[in-house]
C-alpha cells in the first residue's frame, strides 16, 4: 500500500491561508468534491475563534489532474478570493528545484544528497555551491553540478552577484547546509525562494558563532540544532524544526560538535522534507508544520 | 488566547468513520457549514485511495450549540447515511464519566487523580474501585469515593458481578490503572464502556506478569510502557500510546520498576486525555489517534 | 537483588576531587582496601592529562562501617592532604535533611513529596516553606510541617529573617520547587546549605520571567526545564539536570505550561535525586553528574 | 583540549573482569600508579556484594606506553592472576579492523565508512564483503575494498569457506550491516573475532524476518533497532544498544522501513563505536556498556 501522500501523477495539494471565517473548510471541499476528488489528508488549524488566522492543507487525489487545474483554479478564485483568503495548487509529482551552499562541513550536505538519492525527499538538486574546493569529490560522486564560488574577504557581493546569477529563476527553494557566510539582505530579497539555514544550537539559545564552545562553557545537559528559514536579522527567523541530543561533562568541544553534527543533519532532513511536501506554512515570525 | 479544543459550553466534536470515498469531507463540512459552525480543527485519514477506511475528527465552535444538537443529527443523518458511514456528536462541555480500578501501586491512579483536579483531563472520576484498601485514604483525599472490593481466590465472578452493580449505566470509560486481576470477556462484554489498560512494557515485548524481571534477564537498553484497550486476548488489544525510557547495566529490577513507573502514569495519562478528547479512533486491532 | 547503591548501614560513599595527578585513584583505593572495603561503584573524571581537575566518587561496602570512620578519616587525611585534594566520606544510610520552598504551584511539590514516600529519594523532608497557604492541605496529607510566610511587599529581608530562623542548621538541602520569589545574596550566604532552583525553560534560552510566553512568541518546537544550583547571578549557577518535551504550533503558551509541568518535575525530581546521593560534584559554574 | 579517551601514542586501556572481591580496584591502581601512569578515566561496575561479577575499564595516560607493555603485563598477571581475574590490556593508538558485510541496503553501510573518514571510530575498515554487487561503487569511492562473495542456494558453506579465507586472522570485528543472510554456527567458531549485528526492530519484539511489517500489523506507536553481538539462536545475542523513534497511523509499511533506517544506522554505529573503544563488556547474555 504506497503512503497516501505519495506523489503520484494524479496528486495534489491545496493551501490555503488567511483570516479565519465559518464556511472555509466547506467552500474548499465543495470545490474539490465537485471536480471529483478524494481528499487523501487534510490538516487544518487556526489560532482562535474570532479575529484569528486560518490554515490548511489538503492533499487529494484527482484523476488526470494536470488537466483539471485551470478549471480548479477558476473556481478557487471564486471561492476563496471573496474572503480574502489566499491558496496555492500544487502538483505533487514536480519535486521542488533546490540549490545547497555549504563551505567545508560534509554531514549535512552528504545527507540531504544520500536522502534524494533514496527518494526520500521530493526534490531535485540542481546545484550545490561553496565557497571552498574540498566537498567537490563527494558532490560530484552523486551525479550533482558542483561550483566553486570563492568569497574574498572584503568581496562578497561580487560572490553574491554570482550565486544570484546561477540561481535565479532556476529553483525553488535554497538550502544553506552549514554554509558559513552571512548572506545579505538584498541577496535574500533577489533570489526569488526560501531560504532555509540550520544553525547549530537549540535557538535562541547561543545565538551567533561558536554555540557548541559556549555550550560547554555553560554546563548544559543537552545540546541542540535548529533549522529555520533565513531573514535579515540573524538567526531569528521562523523555526521549522528543533532537536536535542543529551551529553555529559565528559564531553569536550569536539565532541559536542561530533554529538550535534548527528542532530544538525537530521534537523535539517526533516525541514527539507517537509519544505519540499508543502507542510511548512509561514505564520508571522513563527511556521505551521502539517 | 483559549487553546482552541479548550471545552466551552459551545466546542463540539463530530467523529465520523466507515469506507472512504470522493465527498465525505464536503458533505460533512457543508453541513456544519450550513448551521453557521466555525472549524476549530479538522483532522482526517484515509487508509488508502480506493477500498481504503476513512476517519476524520472535527471540533467546531457553534454558538448555543446544544440547541443546534437535533437539526445538526439530522443533517448528519441524511448526508452521511446513504454513504454508509457512521458518526458521533459531541458536545466537549460534558466530561467523561470515568471509574478507575486499581491494586497496590499508587503511581497511575495518583497522576490520574492530579491531573483531573488540574483540569488537566476532561473526566469526573466517579468512583475508584480496589481489591485492596491500601490507597483509600489517597484517593478519598481527592475527594472521590473509594470502594474496597476484594477478589477471593476462585471467587471472581462474585467480585466481577459487584463491579458491574457500581459501573454499569454509570461510566463513559473503565481505567486499569495497575489493577493486578485478569478481566473476564463476559465482564468486558457488560461493562457498557470502553476499558483501558496500562501494561508495564513495550508490547508486544515482555507479554505477561513481570516484565521487568524478563526485560533485565533479557539485558535490554530501554524499558517502556504501553496504554491500550482491554480486549479479551490478554495484552493483545489496541494500543493507544507506548513510551520508553533508557536503562543500563546497572539497574536492577527494582531500579526498572521505579524508572519504569514514571513511563508507565505518564503513557496512561496521554492515552486516557486523548480518549476523554475523542482523539482515538478504532480502526480493527489499531488506533488512529488524532 | 539490592542495586549496588541501595543505603544500607554499611554503604559508604568518599568523594575526592583536586588538581589531578597520577596515583590518585591509587591512594583512594588503597585507603578503602586496607579498611576491608569492597567498591561497590566507582566513577572518575578528569578534565585533561596534566594541569586538569580530578573528580571521583566511590561508593563501597565495609561491615561495621560506622565504627571505621575515625581511622579512615585519618588515612584519607594523610593520603590526600600531602596531595592538595578535597574529600568528604558519607554514610549513605543517614538521608539528606531538605527543606522545600513552594508558592502556589503544586506540581514540582508533590512530586518530590511523592518520591519521598515511595522511597525513591534518600532524603528526609523537614519542612515546606511557602509564601502562600494554598498548598498547605496537601503537604499536612504526607505528615510534612507547611509553614506560611508571606513576603510583603518591600519586606523581603523580614521574610528571609523568618526563613533563615527555621532552616539554618537545620537543612543539608534547600529546594526552590517553583517559589516565585528572587533570593537574596545575603541568604544564600547565610543558609549554609547548598539551594537547588527549577526554572522552567532550556536555559540559557528565555532567561527571566514568563517563558513559556516567550517560547510562544519565538515559535519553539522544544520546550524545556532546567535545575540548578541558584547563585547570586539569577538562572546563571550550574545546571544540573536538563530536559525537553516537543510541542508544536497548536499548543497555546497555557498549553506549554502544562506541558512545561511534566518536564519540570522529572527534571527537579532527578536533580534532587542525584544531590541527595552525593552524584553532583561542582566544577567552577559547570557541574559533574556521576 | 582533547577529548580524555582521545586517541594518542601513549594512551592504554585495561579492562578486567572476574568474580568481585576486596581489593579489586586498588591492586589495579597500585599497578597502574607503579608504572607512572595517569588515570584518566576509571568505570567499574559489580552486580552485587557478595558472590558478584566484577567489571573494569581504565583508560590511563602513560608515556612511552609501548615500552612499559610488558612490565605492566607481568605486574597484571602477579596481581589478578591470584584473584582468578582476567584483564586485557590494549593500546588506544592501534584502531580495531574491521570487516563489514552488508547486502543491498546502503544506509548502516555509508554511516559507517562516512564516521569512519570522519575520524568518529577508531577502526580501520578491511573491506566490506557482499552478496550482491550492488553497492561495490560507493565503497569503493571511500577507498576500500568491495568483495563480491555470492551466495547461491543451498551452498552457503561454500560462500561462507570463502568469508572465512578473507576474514580470518585479518579482522578484531565484523560487523552486519543489514546483511541479509543468516550466518551458521560454524562461521561464528571459526571467524576468531566478535560479530556485531543490527536487527531492524526493537527485540525482544518482532524476532525473524518482515519487523516493520508485524510492527504496521500491531500497531505500536514506536519503531526501534537493536545492535547485539551475534550467536547461533537468532536475534538472541547479547544487546548491545536500542533506541526507538515516534510513528503513528499515518506510517505505511515502507514509511516505517524508512523512519527505521535512521535508528538503524544511529544504533549500529553507536554499538561500532563503543566495541572499538573497549567499552562493551560480556556479562553472560547481557553487557556492560562503559
Amino acid at each position: 500500500m504506497p503512503a497516501p501522500d505519495q506523489p503520484t501523477p494524479d496528486l495534489g495539494r491545496l493551501i490555503v491561508q488567511g483570516a479565519d471565517q465559518p464556511g472555509i473548510v466547506s467552500a474548499v471541499s465543495s470545490v474539490l468534491a465537485r471536480a471529483g476528488a478524494n481528499v487523501v489528508s487534510l490538516d487544518q488549524y487556526s489560532t482562535g475563534f474570532a479575529g484569528g488566522r486560518f490554515f490548511q492543507r489538503t492533499a487529494f487525489h484527482l484523476d488526470g489532474l494536470a488537466g483539471h487545474l485551470p478549471t480548479l483554479s477558476a473556481e478557487l478564485d471564486e471561492a476563496l478570493g471573496s474572503l480574502g483568503l489566499s491558496y496555492r495548487l500544487i502538483e505533487a509529482r514536480k519535486p521542488k528545484r533546490v540549490a545547497i551552499m555549504a563551505s567545508k562541513s560534509d554531514h549535512c550536505l552528504l545527507d540531504l544528497l544520500w536522502r534524494q538519492r533514496r527518494g526520500e525527499i521530493p526534490m531535485n538538486i540542481a546545484m550545490v555551491i561553496s565557497n571552498h574546493p574540498d566537498l567537490g569529490e563527494d558532490v560530484r560522486g552523486f551525479g550533482i553540478p558542483f561550483i566553486h564560488v570563492p568569497v574574498e574577504k572584503g568581496a562578497k557581493d561580487v560572490a553574491e552577484k554570482e550565486h544570484l546569477k546561477l540561481l535565479k529563476g532556476n529553483i525553488d527553494l535554497l538550502v544553506l547546509a552549514r554554509y558559513m557566510q552571512i548572506i545579505s539582505g538584498d541577496f535574500l530579497e533577489e533570489v526569488g525562494a526560501p531560504v532555509i539555514n540550520i544553525h547549530h544550537s537549540f535557538l535562541p539559545a547561543f545565538v551567533g558563532a561558536g554555540p557548541y564552545q559556549k555550550a560547554r562553557d555553560r554546563g548544559v545537559k543537552l545540546v541542540g540544532a535548529t533549522a529555520h528559514y533565513v531573514t535579515e536579522d540573524l538567526d531569528e527567523g521562523p523555526i521549522i524544526e528543533q532537536d536535542v541530543v543529551r551529553v555529559s561533562h565528559h564531553e569536550t568541544t569536539p565532541d559536542l560538535q561530533r554529538r550535534g553534527a548527528d542532530v544538525e543533519r537530521q534537523v535539517l532532513s526533516r525541514a527539507v522534507t517537509w519544505h519540499c511536501e508543502d507542510r511548512v506554512l509561514l505564520n508571522g515570525n513563527q511556521t505551521v508544520v502539517f
